[in-house]
């Protein structure tokens, strides 16, 4: 007999980016950061007496919370520390979407968006994406339309790399009836020339939940960390009755904290991801792959018409030549790859590599 | 506006036992262990380079799953490791219990039950234990005539410490048509002349969680790291569907396999809990506080008759000395403290403090 639920029965999990243990590949498949953390959080680390761990931990991550709360110019209470995005997207769906209500995303978008719904047994409602990655103008009635409760957009857009600006993001907020939640994973490699910024529209709405994560910008993808910052009221909820009741352990609000006091070494990383984004892009368009103007630390380049080896095939030729990049077999991404910015020396053996097996 | 489902905006969330900043107070109050991590657990920390934290952890911990795993004598498959036990019994509600179903436990018992079962929707079944602090014998009957999916029940039992043996857990699996999770959170204080193993069980009922933390046994409470025990069936939707992506740190895994290595450590402190629980017990009763048989480590005793102070009232004034044990001002529970088993050293200052309070 099983005794899982119906739903749970039915769905089929998410699907991971393939994590090797072999330190020689080159892995530009899950769009971690290439530099290493900041050397503060190793000296934190290392000042760590196990004896704290007997203990629990602070239950909300105070420390953390109010020096995350500074950075942004907000109070305390705009704000909730989470394990890793994940759980912030998971409470997200706990606290705001019914069993049974609509779950809204853009499509294509992040693969766990629709795990998490069918987990909540939400309906989902996908609204397409424009060949320029761009939502429909109506998307807010279209959420409407389809009453639903909880919508989450990543941005910059993932897998395109395609940045919505703060006019768009805030028109939708203003439009949409439910709680709009900005998936901004990838924000800290936007270009700062940009000024882009939604933390002040937290201010002006008070159903817009902003997600942020240690995992790319701060290199700490293995100690999972990320934050929402919204209206008091929304984040509340989420603080006092969703989260699970000591959800960051003591050793990750320590490391936090180091990282977020040495955040001019991570900007430094942001930079220098930025140019070789540049830099690979424009490598991958001399071999006749285009890709979108990325404002993430990834790209998504097509693999050009009459190319010798189709998407799939070049993803399974870079991995037996130890390369990973990831490539997803749906329409309308079956012909492109997602490819990790990585560093300078990486990107140029992707290149190299790209290159040999274009030329048969 | 509210935004929040409406079972979120009526429930009240989990209260935490007080965790005081001041190293000086005296914190028998949430059943931590009064020694520190292995001396193997610092080792581990200290030769972590942070660069592992790049990439993302190994999303199923495999290496410390496959030593749980041989430790229970059990396939890699009958073990999910969780972020802390609060993961798994949540994995477990979220897994088995669909809104509006019913959620079984005993009553009274662990406070953070019904908060899940409120976040799930779920209708709560209460199971009244007896005076002597046991299930009724038609426990089986009572959750099948209430459509129960899930029963927890905490083994041995908080907050009284009274354990139930094999047989009694084996006949209600037996007779259960839902799944029963049998919360172990302080099965490692159970003295071992007793022989108590529940792990064999796992093989005859299919219907069967063990819930397992590293919290209190292995003094790690402040690094969250639990585990779930049963048939592969169960077990599987957890690690597959339910589960965060990456539920488990990398440090965490790291330093929950040196704490395994080296439980022979963590056995000493074991033992050394147990006898200072007699000697407490017995101290205890010598002032007219009479506590049930426990085999945690922690004790329930109750305020003699006649006492000057009322429960309450020497909950306040021992905290008020600097020492916090707890109270739950609930029947039937209003005229007991519960006491965690502290060092030699703390036991006797409790010891010495009641002794003063009920002297006048």
């Amino acid at each position: 007999m099983s005794h899982e639920r119906a739903n749970i029965r039915r769905m089929a999990g998410y699907t991971w980016g393939e994590q090797p243990d072999d330190a020689r590949t080159i892995k530009l498949n899950t769009n971690e950061n290439p530099y290493p953390p900041a050397p503060g959080v190793q000296t934190a680390l290392r000042g760590i007496d196990v004896a704290v761990l007997r203990t629990y931990p602070q239950p909300t991550a105070d420390r953390l919370r109010d020096r995350l709360a500074a950075l942004h110019g907000i109070d305390r209470g705009q704000l909730i520390v989470t394990h890793g995005g994940d759980e912030a997207l998971r409470l997200a769906m706990t606290t705001f979407v019914d069993p049974g209500a609509a779950f809204g995303m853009a499509d294509p978008s992040y693969s766990l968006y629709p795990v998490l719904a069918e987990i909540q047994d939400a309906r989902i409602v996908r609204i397409p994406l424009d060949d320029a990655w761009q939502l429909p103008a109506d998307c807010a009635a279209q959420l409407n339309a389809a009453h639903v409760r909880l919508a989450c957009i990543v941005n910059p857009h993932a897998p395109s790399g395609v940045l919505l600006d703060r006019g768009t993001i805030a028109r939708l907020a203003e439009g949409f009836h439910g709680v709009l939640l900005v998936d901004e994973a990838y924000v800290d490699f936007v270009d700062p020339a940009r000024g882009h910024d939604l933390v002040p529209l937290v201010h002006r709405f008070d159903n817009l939940l902003l997600l942020r994560t240690f995992s790319k910008g701060y290199s700490l993808a293995g100690l999972r960390l990320g934050y929402l910052i919204g209206a008091a009221p929304l984040i509340e909820p989420l603080v006092t009755k969703t989260r699970d009741s000591y959800n960051i352990d003591a050793i990750s609000q320590l490391l936090g904290e180091a990282a977020v006091v040495e955040r001019a070494y991570a900007e430094e990383t942001w930079r220098r991801v930025r140019e070789d984004r540049a830099r690979l892009r424009a490598g991958l368009e001399q071999l006749g792959f285009v890709a979108p103007d990325s404002e993430t630390n990834f790209l998504l380049p097509r693999v050009p018409a009459g190319s010798l080896l189709c998407a799939a095939e070049l993803y399974a030729a870079l991995k037996s030549r130890g390369i990973l990049v990831r490539h997803f077999p749906v329409p309308p991404l079956a012909d492109a790859l997602r490819i990790t910015v990585g560093t300078t020396e990486q990107n140029q053996r992707l290149l190299d590599t790209l290159q040999l097996l274009q030329s048969g």
